[in-house]
């Protein structure tokens, strides 16, 4: 065990005061946690203060846990003060390696080798990140997505030096401050989220580099196209639904060969017959067994309500 | 002028009876319009029918236009009978040039050549599909999003041989037919917005095909992570919101480093301070003028909305 049962943590260390560590402050703030949060620059703290205001707006929508208030939350500028008696400590600060590598060596030299330091890094490896540390065993990657405090994703995979221990007991501290947690089984670069988003940024800064699409083109295609789909459904669903009552299989029967065409700057892997099964069996898990007609229904239900509520809210 | 006035067409001829083909019959019989369908085999008519009443559902709550009704359906597998009277016609065949272009040359023989024939194509050019016609001048790239009933985007772009005409006078059509139109100025494979789609898709490909993830950890990543915000905002503008009061500018100077990071299987180009400064400037015009606070109170509005619509329709 750590220090800490994870249902008696009551004190969240938050290491960064930009979108992400504020972001974090507010969720942590949410779930009835007292939150420390450490700001490099004390010119932030204005901007930090705004972001959690507009924050709680939302969290109260969304239900606050027992507890839960604003006079919870503090800062400081003395890193040695904000994590001398934190009981869990996220980190998001700028993804630059050295600069996360100077920040944990520091961490190391300050922390109690029982309580865990969760990295927000969008894609460094933690291999990397705990390189000088000491007691590397309780760092880990907690990858979330903007805003932390609506979008419940958490990515996790331990570095080298992680311990077994501390991916389970993070996995299930987050759990308990509600998040959705996918616990990657290799250190891959970008893990699952941000290498499938890279990709669709890439193609997009390509398109404008050559004169293709406008910035402006690019987002009218991602929101009145796909993008309200990918709210309900992942890709792989969605081609499932998309290839009618042959789902995944017809798709990709159908659509293999453009696998071929220069439909992105991304070559595809081979189609062989293993890749094709895995993407079929793997959609028959997805679904549950669902028909196309009930996964019709489930994704029109979600897509005729993002449509009303985006003409009510937005116009 | 093409045949008819855009407020005066009445009947339509879908060319397809898979989801594509099916769920543009449903999107032109709820606006009102005649729809006779072209079914390729008659042991898909059953499957079009439950096509059409499912999508039926969602259009009654989406709002049938005037005159809208099921009994304006009706179906053949005589293509020269589907297209006899029409005065517009969507095709939606298989992704094959080959069977496209077959098809376009018997469309050529049979249709006056001032009907446009538009293509549901997902990223083939209109220059190759056309290349058998004596009339190419009224074919024309029309491109929905599936289910075309419910996601407003239609990418336009014409051939070589296509008339300025037809774009003008189909743009008039589809937008008249509810829908929002990309036309683009380049005859990119892919368009827009299949090859944002596409780099994703070849992305999780390449990462099952790798045991970096299963199917079932790539939907889950998309639909707890970035798919929520695609719903409301493009690539673009998220990663404004997601600069904080810096906006994109203050991203790209801290994420550009990690675009040379293996993040993707798809490299980056350049950020050149051109590129740079065509992003930041794009998302000036795309976000109006509205600031950080502003920005992210709509981005929350909406991401707080599908939550508790996700939570509500599907627990």
């Amino acid at each position: 065990m750590l220090t800490q049962e994870v249902k008696d943590v009551t004190r969240v260390a938050c290491i960064g005061a930009g979108p992400i560590g504020g972001g974090w402050t507010a969720h942590f703030l949410a779930k009835g946690y007292k939150v420390k949060t450490y700001v490099h620059d004390t010119a932030e703290v204005e901007a930090l203060k705004r972001l959690i205001e507009n924050a709680w707006e939302s969290l109260i929508e969304m239900g606050l846990s027992k507890g839960a208030s604003l006079d919870n939350f503090s800062w400081s500028s003395d890193l040695e003060e904000v994590v001398e008696d934190a009981e869990f400590i996220q980190e998001s600060v700028p993804e630059v390696l050295s600069l996360k590598q100077s920040f944990y060596k520091t961490l190391d030299s300050l922390v109690d080798p029982n309580v865990v330091i969760a990295s927000s890094t969008s894609g460094l490896s933690m291999t990397d990140i705990q390189i000088h540390c000491e007691n590397p065993g309780s760092t880990v990657v907690g990858h979330p997505f903007n805003p932390p405090y609506l979008l419940p994703l958490v990515e996790m995979i331990g570095g080298e030096k992680t311990n077994l221990q501390t991916i389970q007991w993070t996995k299930a501290f987050y759990e308990a401050a509600g998040k959705s947690l996918l616990v990657l089984k290799k250190e891959v670069p970008g893990f699952i989220a941000t290498r499938l988003q890279e990709a669709i940024w890439r193609e997009a800064l390509h398109m404008v580099a050559n004169g293709e699409a406008t910035v402006e083109q690019i987002d009218q295609a991602v929101v009145n196209g796909p993008g309200p789909r990918w709210a309900l459904m992942g890709p792989c669903e969605i081609f499932h639904v998309g290839g009618g009552e042959g789902g995944m299989a017809y798709c990709l029967d159908q659509f293999g060969p453009a696998l071929k065409l220069p439909w992105t700057r991304l070559v595809a892997p081979e189609l062989t017959s293993e890749l094709r099964n895995e993407m079929v069996d793997g959609c028959e898990r997805l679904s549950e067994g669902q028909d196309f007609a009930s996964l019709t229904k489930k994704m029109n239900r979600g897509l005729v309500e993002i449509a009303k509520m985006k003409k009510e809210k937005f116009g």
